[in-house]
């Protein structure tokens, strides 16, 4: 036994959730002293008064200002909400009907008996019948799915909150705007990642009432939390991203490329929808993706815990490991956020990027002090994990550089994502460079850029794999999953810091704001690209741990013992799996591109038949474009949605478990390729444009200014990336993470009904 | 034993190859009956008057005409030599130096010891010593490099003397320029597939004299064939390929983009240098491509053989087999041809396309009941095969349909292929359809395009995979591989016509030939796009079976028993193999990009400073651009090809045989999805253009005509296209093969002296 009793465990656990709510709640509270509504004052919570001199002195109405601001914000609320609760109406049937699924076909296992059956791996004991485990991973489907929605809405309706705010705080100066930026970015953080471990720590002590000591079969039902998240953030990320994409690649089409006007400006039909599609898209379905991530990881090391000495001991504090690593993240985010928010103060916009930057440095030296405090209290000093039908001797300082070197290879994967799609190195300023010769060869460079970018990355994968797997077999990953998430607070609000900043950005031109406010939204904006990246970059390097981790516990879940390359039924599942990823990529492209067309065409025949609107003179009809989108992505995320959902389980009914083991291997090594490169190219080609438009030394004014001939092959660059960053790219670790968890969740019925057709054969 | 006598097949297989080489002659004399040199007449060999009637009604001197043709082919011939000698003179470093690796290496194995050893699968029986394998390999290597070489070279020369010939037959109407065109393409499918053959018939009984009785040994030695191939293989697609793009994408770029000249305009100083890529690039590339496959899946199977009873038994026919089937290969193919050239008469541009997709599928037919009987006359009835350690039981139908299947899957993807690419059919009609909204979206198609055209060529593969596998081990893969490759003739017919008639087309346009003979040799080149992709999707497809094969063998070689993918030492190769086909095209793209970008600038400068060369007062200086080209690709394919190089080896020295299998299944998983997707995305963006520019249906009209903003946005595609379907697509499936191959030939090294890193840890 460690040196943390069970009842301290019970108490930190939820303490630590709860200070992360509380946490949040006060920033929030913080960016809510920001004023938008134009009738109450011209002063905001710091009694500062909002309308600076130089401000009345570029002719801008301010009070105007504030109330276009409120306006534009409300839009953009209502429309998100609204797509959101549209969405959910699918959601609903799907987590009806899939929740049906899961209960028939785990309790068609045992024949839906009732009886107690001898445990599979704590010999000699009795475990909970098979229907019971049906019952409660449906259930658990349920609360991860409901967590899962939950988690991306209320990112939502925080970026929303938050937006005008920033553009407004923008009048203060770049410091400020920063402030409100970051702090609604760590509000969504702190309350996705308090969230997340307080359900599934009330879910596991309530299931626990009716296991008992049965903890083998109390686990394996818990799964289930990590594929309802997987699954919602799925069809967030994939609808989201449609959404979002149609809506920008049809506005940036018409509007910048063949109207010569500004992005964002509110002339264009689809801005609105395209504003909107960044809070759907990259706030709610990020959310739900990172969220899915987070519950994922764990439980697939609890599960394989469950199985080992942890489990059959008894031992409650070394069993919640897992939760006590994301309680210590949480702390140690807290003290991070700090830093960017109080201890240091944004002075000029240069400062904007490394700040940034730090806070992930900073999060990761403390949380592995923190990893060390927990390896330590939490774990008793010798154990052993289950390995694939075998044990292994661990010691707790193996598991300490299990989770760490997942939160360092983060870190290096953040860093080199930045390097790759940051417009301060070589790399971006090469693909603005190309940009000399035409839109061809900047396609060429991008492409090759995010080829280029998989090498660290997987490098770092690689020995973060090889380390925690020498060290603690399957369960060395799943921590090592869980290091990489543990700062996920941070991660998230630097990520979601993204999109609010884009969208205050696009509010500042909305309202006819003065340049220099643009200019600071902007410069929030090009870091908010790069961050975003990065997020990307986290949430791929995680998932492609969680999806081994996941395999691997798929495999003991299974009973089987090898997963050989060499047997053709492995092999064909390894070949197939590796084509998913292109197959998947190839309907999110295809739907983003078909949905963009017609935006095109609706926003080309606004501009043609209503009379005025070029010249300011008319409104725009928003709703429609917003309609376009909205139907667009509930349409078109049901295919890509259906082929992650149904291979595992077509694979494991027909072909069996080895060729679904195959299928996993493949479509993870492949697809973690995949969507590496895809964000990256994306990230890179839109801060190519943005470094073009920036002019910000001699070889980026040689290249612009905006509306030059290069900035016009720029500007087809970031249209092309614009799928590849944020439908396909993302979606892809949702696929891998999501098939794993699936066959999981599933293994049992697939070892006792599966490979029909080779039964035939 | 079987029914053929060894004596028997020691006359069939030389005969065979024999023939092969006569008949290529053959075409070779009747293609030399279209005279070029105008000073020798008016008349062709087939004694019709050279010049028709329209012809000087449309006011074109003739007589000029052919001098210029000639002029202008000797202008490509020199170039293309000129390259490749260059070439060659660095490829023979490599050889030497390589060849002096594969010595070392395997002479080490028993520290060059001269004494001989037990045998390592016939026990009992005393082989050759290690030393002797290591002479030998070396000398097979050497072998293979020349006769790799020497098919490239070959194939070059027949082109180059094609090109003009099929000009000057076009103006005596489609049909006979046709039958040119694919009469020279015979020539060198013919010559490459029997001199092939018979380079290894004659290695393998010179080898026998010195080896005898151990043929274990001699088999071992003789992959090192495979390995040659390849290798050269590698350096000519890739030094190939970005000769023929940097020069394709400079003169576009310039010329149609910028200039608005049309393509192959002899004002444009680099057509020469793109005129000669076509030549060394898709010509000499390819041929050292598939004469690398052919001979590495031969090598395959012909080392599995001689481990398993064929080899114990000192059966020769039976082990003879897979070249056995090569030279029944040679009969179908002959024969298949006759249906082109004689007995069907291409009468109208709509025929050309089917005529050569029927040569497909005829060949399929003859072969499959070639297969038969060779499977019938050659194999005892029934025998066992080597399957990693055990032995297990085969009978003579099953290799049939091991076969079979190969080639069924070839048809297949070739087919598959077609729909994905030829503007004829709803893919790439989406694609140019697209082009409505500009470079962007086409763009986004394109890829969307290519990731989809991988699903059915996958699973066609998967099928071939899992049943020759399960009939056969992997003996029944590697001939699986040699099946799809077994009508390599006709495969390499069709696939050289596409860049001979694409240089027709140049030819014609550049020596101001009239605009009817520029139609039909466009009719010509629109086809062989989609021949090329065809020739592309066969030479991936075999590549993809031929590694697997390949990757079988040094498994038993190695004398592993399982591939897991449950331990962390394979799995880290297996990440890590995915992502080397990335790493390799972000190479291969970016040099193609730079290398362009070098073209753009001196044919801008060239334009600029030239007096009169925009109006055809003056002459460009092509040497110029002739030597970028060269330059930039000799320069640029050294890193790519050392990447390739060196990965197996540094895999397998530094982390032993099980990495460095799980390396070789993850490039082969991953790279083959690249590779089907890069090319055949090429493939659609180029013939989308050619789509808009043909005009030929309502639809494309309303897109066109050239220089309209959608045939714009297509020559974008095109552009992107450039390398990926030529460059980086092609290169990988070397790749996948050498990696696999060169990991075969080191088996013995890597397994005696490998995994230093993990043995240090």
């Amino acid at each position: 036994m460690g040196l943390m009793s069970e009842s301290l465990t019970q108490i930190l656990i939820p303490v630590a959730a709860l200070v992360g709510i509380g946490f949040s709640l006060f920033q929030w509270f913080l960016v809510s002293k920001v004023k938008v509504s134009s009738g109450i004052g011209l002063e905001n919570g710091y009694k500062d008064r909002l309308i600076e001199e130089d401000e009345q002195e570029e002719g801008i109405d301010s009070e105007e200002a504030v109330a276009k601001c409120a306006e534009i914000q409300n839009a953009i609320s209502v429309g998100a909400t609204s797509f959101l609760f549209t969405q959910y109406k699918y959601l609903g049937i799907f987590m009806v009907v899939f929740g049906g699924i899961i209960f028939l076909f785990l309790g068609s296992v045992k024949g839906f008996s009732t009886k107690s059956e001898p445990c599979t791996y704590n010999k000699g004991n009795l475990c909970k019948p098979a229907l019971a485990n049906a019952i409660f991973s449906t259930i658990a489907f349920l609360l991860g799915a409901l967590t899962s929605v939950l988690s991306g809405f209320l990112g939502m309706k925080i970026a929303t909150y938050a937006n005008a705010r920033t553009t407004l705080e923008a009048r203060k100066g770049v410091g400020k705007a920063f402030i409100t930026a970051f702090r609604s970015g760590a509000v969504m953080g702190f309350l996705l990642a308090a969230n997340g471990l307080l359900v599934l720590y009330v879910s596991i002590n309530l299931f626990k009432l009716y296991y008992g000591d049965d903890w083998e079969g109390l686990y394996e039902s818990i799964t289930g939390y990590g594929l309802g998240g997987s699954s919602m953030a799925l069809f967030g990320r994939v609808g989201g991203g449609i959404y979002t994409k149609a809506a920008d690649v049809g506005a940036d089409l018409v509007g910048k490329v063949e109207r010569n006007i500004p992005e964002d400006d509110p002339r264009n039909p689809a801005v609105i929808a395209d504003n909107v599609g960044d809070n759907v898209g990259d706030i709610a379905g990020m959310g739900s993706d990172l969220f899915g991530s987070y519950a994922e990881s764990s439980c697939a090391a609890l599960f394989v815990a469950s199985i080992s000495s942890f489990g059959i001991g008894h031992d409650f504090s070394a069993m919640s490991y897992p939760l006590i690593i994301s309680s210590m993240g949480i702390v140690v985010c807290l003290i991070t956020t700090l830093f960017a928010t109080d201890l240091f103060e944004i002075k000029n916009v240069s400062e904007i990027e490394p700040s940034l930057k730090r806070q992930l440095l900073i999060s990761t030296v403390l949380m592995t002090a923190g990893i060390a405090m927990v390896s330590f209290f939490a774990l008793p000093s010798e154990f052993t994990i289950y390995n694939f039908g075998a044990d292994k001797a661990v010691k707790n300082w193996h598991l300490f550089f299990c989770v760490s070197i997942g939160l360092w290879a983060g870190l290096v994967i953040g860093y080199t994502t930045e390097y790759y799609t940051s417009n301060a190195y070589n790399p971006v300023q090469d693909v603005a460079d190309s940009c000399r010769t035409g839109a061809a060869t900047n396609v060429i460079f991008g492409l090759a850029l995010g080829y280029k970018s998989v090498i660290i990355p997987i490098f770092a994968i690689a020995v973060a794999i090889y380390v925690s797997f020498s060290l603690a077999a399957m369960y060395g990953i799943a921590v090592a999953a869980l290091g990489m998430l543990s700062t996920i607070a941070t991660g998230l609000a630097i990520d979601a810091y993204g999109p609010i900043s884009d969208n205050a950005g696009g509010i500042a031109e909305m309202a006819g704001m003065s340049h220099s406010i643009r200019e600071r939204t902007d410069a929030l904006d090009a870091a908010g690209n790069t961050t975003a990246a990065i997020g990307k970059g986290f949430a791929i390097g995680s998932a492609a741990l969680v999806s081994l981790a996941l395999f691997g516990a798929f495999v003991s879940r299974a009973g089987i013992k090898t997963v050989d390359v060499l047997t053709p039924k492995v092999f064909i599942g390894l070949i197939v799996g590796a084509m998913l990823p292109y197959w998947f990529s190839a309907m999110t492209m295809k739907s983003v591109g078909s949905a963009a067309l017609k935006m095109v065409e609706e926003v080309r025949r606004q501009f043609n038949t209503i009379p005025g609107l070029m010249e300011g003179r008319a409104k725009p009809d928003y709703a429609t474009c917003v309609k376009i989108s909205t139907d667009a992505s509930l349409k078109e995320m049901i295919p890509p949605g259906a082929l992650v959902v149904l291979s595992p389980l077509i694979a494991g009914t027909f072909f069996g478990v080895e060729t679904l083991a195959g299928v996993l291997a493949g479509s993870l090594v492949s697809g973690v390729q995949v969507a590496i490169s895809a964000s990256n190219t994306g990230g890179a080609w839109d801060n190519a444009k943005k470094y073009i438009e920036a002019g910000a030394s001699e070889h980026a004014r040689l290249l612009g200014p905006k509306g030059s001939d290069a900035h016009k092959a720029a500007v087809i660059g970031d249209t092309v990336g614009d799928p590849l960053k944020d439908t396909s790219g993302p979606s892809l670790n949702i696929l891998i993470k999501l098939m794993a968890v699936e066959s999981l969740v599933f293994a049992p019925f697939f070892a006792a009904h599966g490979g029909l057709l080779f039964k035939w054969l």
